[in-house]
């Protein structure tokens, strides 16, 4: 039997689109960091808050932070969330739902005077995607300490630094600081994120238990041969840095289609001089491998780089492969992981533990407290995208999930 | 022994060079149809003819033609030569090289006052690139009735009609049926250019003969897959449009790698969405698949459409392949060929026989009288490229085989 109240899918649903609302495009959902219309989105999340009964600050970097005190008023805090700011032209769940779910499970406290040993804070970070200064987890990153000054200088498309943008939101780039939660402040981190895959869906799941969050290795290829026209040189004789490329591309998704949680992904390719009757003399291409087990990742990138070496050494051709990004896995606590799983359970549901592919706040906020992922399934697994949906039920039993694990989290 | 002058490939150097003074562009060689600079190359070119001791007239669509009379003063012309017009940013040699060499020929017959049982008539060919009205060969279309009048009224990219460029050129568009020449009224039509291909250099002979010129067939494929993030997609549930079409060029490669003269390329590719991070959803390339033997292309073309079609069944992923050009190919007058074979045998050399993959006016002339072919090596097979580069010897030789080519040919 569900704890939360009926209508809990329902009002996450409406609440969503209320949100959703609050865009710098006419069309579509776009919500960057430090705009006024993050500024809106806080505020309306702020009054949900409050009318919650909880006390509500911003923080220095603009997170919005609701607190709901527990059975002593300087208990530890249980931090539940995620981030309200979107990518261009983004779908409406993508970090939303995660602070409507905690919003979801104070309002159950609430509404049966419920006080638990920890307090519970539901926050709404100020920036995930990155999208205005290309640099992911701001918010949480404001929370961990880990918020390089230096990167107050940075400068958005129109040129305004990231210290400015702070002032017009209403900050003081000088109390930064301030934001910072001490280890030990936080008894655990628990968010809820639409999966933006198709693992649950094809799983026919609601939901699932995310076990890590899947570190990166990201590479530019360079292959150099010899153009030539189309007509006049013989197979024999070519050195067609396209056909190369094309041996690359399958070698990778040939070594990455083993083990379950490894993907390789090759998205973007430039043929050079790029007509259909000249032989392409040079190609670039971007390699992008994940895992969640690192060895295995980094298993992976030696072969594939062992592999393409070779491939164009037989072709004659030259290979330049230059590693762009490196970035370890970060596995989810076990005892949220267990949490989470009995919760799923005690929902009726089969527990699915997966990988997280994307980054999420999480991965940062596992820097200073126990932390747990749980998502929820999404229509074909389409993110990042205003086709992105997911169903209220779903949204429902993503919020279950997550008051069930706290409750679990504040028995044990 | 040569009949040839001693200094004949120096000469036709130095005039390589004079006739490369005369371009659109300051850096490198841009020379297109009906421009100032081509009225300048042909009045040069009108100059060195009437040096010769050739009557020299420029037809209603521009091209030059100088005549150097036979034994009798009506009697049929064998045609020497090539175009004079230049693709942007070209060599100094591809066209030029020909229109030389016919030169050469007859300032060999004039020196020593010879005259043959045929007249020989020298073109510098207006326009055989296409670059200015996207339109190939209209030089040699003049002269074999095969230019649509509608034609005319293509624009050129400052909107210039061609009509327009033609009485701007001197020339009166009502008049270009003038420039047809009858059946029967050409004996034979010879040419010389280079390669643009490697296996000359390869098989370190200097000159070639050419068999035929490769029917063409040009394809456009797009696979439409999904669209997914890279990292939250697993390698099984993935609908990889690059992937695809990676594994489609293998198979274009392997299944064109078979006889010598047939040659499959794919020189364009655009992968959509085109991020690292994103799996390509759609990816459109270009086919191009050449063939001395139009039997042998349209069965690999038929084989490569039912393989792509397979593979991207296999993977569930949609193509649709659009055939945008299928043009037959040409073969070299056997008589012509014989002769030039003789020839190269005569100055010491290898005779061997090759397929040109590009086309030429040796193309368009052989729809009015026996056509034949001969290559020149030209280093690494480059062109269309400033660092287009030829020897001196291999010009002499070049020039050497097309005057003992019209000796045997006057002799029969």
């Amino acid at each position: 039997m569900p704890i939360l109240a009926p209508e809990t899918g329902t009002l996450i649903m409406q609440r969503v689109e209320e949100l959703a609302l609050i865009s710098e495009s006419n069309v579509g959902l776009t919500r960057r960091f430090a705009t006024p219309e993050h500024r809106r989105a806080n505020q309306l999340a702020t009054q949900w808050m409050e009318l919650a009964g909880m006390h509500v600050h911003e923080d220095a970097i603009g997170n919005v932070i609701g607190r709901y005190e527990g059975d002593e008023p300087l208990a530890p805090a249980i931090m539940l969330g995620s981030h309200l700011d979107t990518v261009v032209m983004a779908g409406k769940y993508d970090g939303m739902l995660g602070v409507l779910s905690g919003l979801a499970c104070v309002e159950y406290l609430a509404a049966n005077n419920r006080r638990l040993p920890y307090a519970i804070e539901v926050i709404g970070f100020a920036d995930e995607e990155g999208v205005r200064y290309q640099s992911t987890f701001l918010g949480s990153r404001a929370l961990t300490g880990e918020l390089d000054t230096a990167m107050l200088e940075l400068t958005d498309k129109d040129g305004i630094s990231m210290s400015d943008a702070l002032v017009a939101f209403g900050k003081d780039p000088s109390q930064l600081p301030t934001a910072i939660r001490e280890p030990g402040s936080l008894a655990a981190f628990i968010e809820v994120h639409i999966e933006q895959g198709p693992v649950l869906e094809q799983q026919e799941l609601g939901v699932g238990v995310v076990s890590a969050i899947a570190g990166a290795t990201r590479m530019i290829a360079t292959i150099t041969g010899e153009a030539g026209h189309a007509g006049t040189v013989p197979m024999s004789l070519r050195r067609d840095a396209l056909a190369a490329a094309a041996e690359c591309i399958l070698v990778i998704e040939r070594l990455c289609s083993g083990p379950a949680d490894l993907v390789g992904t090759v998205g973007r390719i430039v043929a050079d001089p790029g007509a259909g009757n000249v032989i392409s003399g040079q190609t670039e291409f971007s390699i992008d491998i994940r895992a969640a087990d690192d060895s295995r990742r980094l298993q992976a990138v030696a072969e594939v780089v062992r592999e393409l070496k070779k491939l164009c050494a037989n072709r004659q051709l030259q290979i330049h492969i230059e590693e762009v990004h490196n970035a370890g896995s970060v596995e989810c606590d076990t005892g949220l992981r267990r949490h989470i799983g009995d919760a799923v359970a005690s929902c009726g549901l089969r527990t699915l533990e997966l990988t997280s592919g994307a980054g999420h706040d999480t991965m940062v906020m596992a820097h200073i407290a126990p932390a747990g992922l749980i998502f929820v399934r999404c229509a074909g697994g389409i993110s990042h995208n205003p086709a992105e949906s997911i169903m209220a039920s779903d949204a429902a039993l993503g919020a279950e999930v997550m008051m069930q694990t706290v409750l679990n989290f504040s028995q044990q």
